[in-house]
């Protein structure tokens, strides 16, 4: 039977549900997967930690010198978070030709062009399957499951903490600050909660996604996002009733050489089938030209759920002989042919104040007019539902499908007019 | 850059899908998968059919010999279906060291076992993805996504032929023989709809599934199986009702060595993830013991959909050198540890139709809770609901988890009981 010695460095919340998993099934992944996977080493700044966690002493690395020098390592696990020593931690570990496997989206999104020219001139994997969506395997689809399709567009609940927020605002009404705290509380949302909130734990994640789904290099850079946190429940509500769901979607569209990627806030029909992902699940919904609408669904975060992304690639490192880099160049910058849309097409759902005058109405709506807005839906809501803009009366507006800048030029115009101000635009998904 | 030929046998509804995607395809996979896959060769009874397709006359072989003693043919694609021709080339294709990529679920589900034992004896490979579950990569998630978890659930809706009859019944409250009508009429069912609507399409698809999530050969032999002809629309609205929707699920569960393999129609919450997968919809819903709930939705049937399984199985053989067999025993038969549970425990809707007398419901209640039956709810309905018993009163009974057995027993006894009569038992899960 193949063995297999593993380090895992960074045993944290993941780097210690991996540990415990790998314990765990040791026998389990020998009757089942034919290969004896053991922890080899381990190495943490809190010893103390370890030692709680009842690892042996001399499981516990001084430093990645030793990792990288121990023979009996084939497999680096790291599971640190951030960039700066995870990034010198991986580096070493792929020249020194161990494979990586790393939750670390951050990285991965940010350096993996580079990560994947040291991995390949040292024969060695580099995976990261528990980057993305916890333990969703998103990645092995793309690469594995669908491949053989034109994956055309991808939207994806891919953060828990903003979801449940949202779930706990669409359910209860609750305000965003409230549900926010309560995120906080059970441990969903971190005491500073804007790499969720503001759509940028998303932005990494559909960074690496629609690299892959789309087969060439998107860098986060060029990604449109918008957070969560300047949503008003009351638009959540008015959205409800007339048939939209709130989510915040990292939405790639791919036609041609043209892409369009951005994290924001969405209506999405009640009956589309990434609507009920509720609370902190994730999911992600992808169309290909050959296999239609597939979506995945599972808990993207957690101990557990992403050891389990983990395990499954130090398993698939461990039974794959074939070493297979992502298809797109190896750099960090896209492809000279691919043009980002930052003018993409939309519907959009607009929530204005007016002034309670005669006429005010019409010439609104003129202006909409004269900027290629066309109107599906207008309801006026009764005065008073905003506190402090009591006088003013609100009114909901969604448009048919036009351009980004179409609407952005509208709102501008709206808000000159001295008859309207807009407070809030939430693009419309189908 | 690596060069694969193809011979696709049959040439029908998956087997015509698949010709076509891997015709237009071609460049898009050696640009995004660097394997220059061509078909070589193709075998169909209907020539004419060959010919409209625009197949080269020279593609057209005469025989399965032809195909065999072929040396550009690397990968045999058989999408003919049925055991009796699909079985003896499917053979013949191993024997000449042929990796197979095969749609056929009945084929995997009555003989992996011995084709497995040929195919390693032949040093090639036997892939099925597009056995099951269409286009979503059930099978590779399994092998390759959460193969570190030990699986102890999974319930999936598997054919889509009774998912759309039961989606129309639910949404419209058409009665059967007119959804399946309507279903006949649009082409999702066939005009001997019986492996559709009795389940036995979903135990094929069970036994192949469950063998893989549970590591143990489950032989469809082991289902206990029901269909949904003898629903009756006026239950699916009471359940919906208090709370349920009836899909007919496929569900596995393992725990220790007792397993307990069943199709049926059953009650789920409304917002289970799966009471959201409509019309000819699929999906399946896995618990794994690290990553917890992943559910994956999608395309269970079609040209392209099916087309698609099919070519992640090409391009994974072309691109993987390990070739990877089922990892419970070459066996048709279960290892022998193994218990398969026909006592399983599940939550029941019970409908009754009793005399409209004094003292009925108490005695009813008596005989339940004499054969250890608890009562969740009770909801008498109004006389008259069902046209030839109108007479009778519909009588709505929920249960707490219970043994199967208890409740036929209860059932028996009701209805020997000249009190009643047990029209319908709809197990509900949760």
């Amino acid at each position: 039977m193949k063995k297999v010695g593993v380090a895992i460095l960074g045993v944290g919340v993941v780097g210690g549900g991996t540990y415990e998993t790998l314990v765990s099934h040791h026998d389990f992944y020998m009757k089942t997967q034919q290969v004896d996977i053991t922890v080899e080493a381990v190495l943490d700044r809190n010893i103390e930690r370890l030692q709680a966690m009842g690892i042996a002493e001399e499981l516990i690395a001084k430093n990645i010198e030793e990792i990288i020098a121990n023979p009996n390592v084939d497999i680096v696990i790291e599971t640190i978070g951030g960039v700066d020593v995870a990034k010198e931690f991986v580096t070493k570990a792929l020249r020194a030709a161990k494979t990586v496997v790393t939750s670390n989206k951050e990285l991965i999104c940010k350096y993996s062009h580079e990560l994947e020219k040291i991995a390949k001139r040292n024969h060695c994997g580099l995976y990261y399957e528990a980057s993305c969506v916890g333990g969703v395997p998103i990645i092995r689809t793309l690469l594995d499951g669908v491949q053989g399709n034109n994956i055309h567009s991808m939207m994806g609940i891919v953060n828990g903490t903003t979801n449940y927020i949202l779930t706990k605002m669409t359910q209860d009404g609750t305000d965003y600050a409230e549900a926010l705290q309560e995120a906080q509380k059970l441990g969903y949302a971190e005491a500073d909660p804007t790499a969720d909130v503001e759509g940028i734990d998303s932005m990494y994640k559909l960074s690496i996604l629609s690299s892959m789904a789309f087969h060439t290099k998107i860098p986060y850079t060029k990604i449109m996002r918008e957070g969560i946190s300047h949503i008003d429940a009351n638009d959540i509500a008015f959205g409800h009733e007339i048939g939209y769901t709130m989510k915040l979607l990292a939405i790639g569209k791919h036609e041609g050489d043209g892409v369009d990627v951005r994290v924001h806030p969405t209506f999405i029909p009640h009956n589309h089938p990434l609507a009920s992902v509720n609370d902190s699940f994730n999911a992600v919904y992808l169309q290909g030209d050959a296999v239609g609408d597939v979506m995945l669904y599972g808990r993207g975060a957690g101990a557990f759920p992403t050891a389990s992304a983990v395990v499954s690639d130090v398993i698939y490192a461990a039974t794959h002989s074939e070493l297979r880099y992502s298809t797109f160049k190896n750099n960090a910058q896209p492809e000279s042919h691919v043009k980002f849309l930052s003018d993409f097409t939309s519907s959009y759902y607009l929530r204005l104040f007016i002034d309670d005058r005669l006429g005010a109405l019409a010439k609104i709506t003129g202006i909409l007019g004269k900027c290629g807005v066309s109107i599906v839906e207008i309801s006026q809501k009764p005065k008073g539902m905003f506190g402090a803009n009591s006088d003013r009366v609100p009114l909901i507006i969604t448009t048919y499908k036009t351009k980004e800048n179409s609407v952005k030029n509208a709102v501008a115009k709206l808000n000159a007019s001295g008859l309207a101000s807009v407070e809030a635009v939430i693009r419309i998904e189908s």
